[in-house]
């Protein structure tokens, strides 16, 4: 048993390093307890299920990709294209990133995904918001035509599918995704500039 | 044992009707060769192997489904951009039709796509063609902006991903679909328009 007394964050943590070792089909509560050297009695104490736990996980990996994702974009260019071009070239990125770096986590983002579990809804709200305010500054300076903000924004998110939904990930690896994904972000830059 | 003798077409024929049951996970090739009141080594004399059996039927049928394509797109729209519009819905409504009625030939399609197998790659230079070709005639009559077809024919496929990649087959039941791809589609022809 361990000295100190256990909390939700170490939990947290020592589940992080299950899944990074068995991945997130063989994770489960007994080996995140073990690893504790704790009954699995006290990981339900603060966590009612495995799913709860995972989507606890999960979400707060996701706010550490996120605070990397603001940091990235904190400094922003005057031209909303500009700025449209830098978050979603970032955006990608940063996915591909942990989709190489981190497989295992990203794995089971990509369960939580298609699961449409509120962690995962919750990280696609905050991706759709980052596009949505760069969209709004746009149409207010007159660079982008008027449109509805929320249907643009939703159509640049479906528009790069391809380069952020984690079903995409193995096609990441690709040598042209970079290039493919520049020559998309142009074709909505062009899309959504007026004439 | 059967009266006539055993083609290609009738094994192929009967490999479809077994996905149908059982799907492409639980099919083997003892099952096709029941069905036909065959051995399996009559099987093995036409496909030398499951793979290659599993690869003939998904090559025919996508033929299918690329006649039915061709057959809705075959009275032209004199504008470029209409012409490539119908294109897309068209090839997104095949798609989804596809993955709701035949479901487990949709199923073993995008087991085959996973794979780049080459049934499932010349699926994809069949629709890039189709785009492209479309593509070309808009430049040509400066309807769209001078560029790169084979650039610009890529990326309207990526930035389409979301409705006709299988993988993403079951977002497909969304009632959002249809007029998220129109927003998509309409996003592409503004970027792709001479200004």
């Amino acid at each position: 048993m361990r000295g100190e007394p256990l909390d939700a964050e170490t939990i947290m943590s020592a589940t992080e390093e299950v899944l990074r070792r068995h991945g997130p089909e063989k994770t489960t509560v007994l080996d995140v307890a073990r690893l504790l050297g704790v009954s699995h009695g006290s990981v339900y104490r603060h966590f009612p299920s495995k799913a709860a736990l995972r989507e606890a996980v999960i979400r707060r990996w996701l706010d550490r990709v996120q605070e990397d994702l603001a940091a990235a974009i904190r400094s922003p260019e005057p031209a909303a294209a500009d700025r449209l071009r830098g978050l979603l070239t970032t955006m990608f990125a940063v996915k591909w990133a942990k989709a190489r770096e981190d497989p295992e986590l990203f794995a089971t983002f990509r369960v939580l995904a298609a699961e449409h579990s509120t962690a995962s809804s919750a990280h696609v709200a905050f991706l759709l918001a980052q596009i949505r305010g760069i969209v709004v500054d746009g149409i207010a300076d007159g660079e982008f035509a008027a449109c509805e903000p929320e249907v643009i924004t939703r159509a640049i998110f479906n528009a790069t599918s391809r380069f952020h939904d984690p079903t995409h990930a193995a096609e990441w690896q690709s040598p042209e995704v970079e290039a493919e994904s520049a020559t998309v972000i142009s074709l909505i830059l062009d899309g959504i500039r007026t004439r």
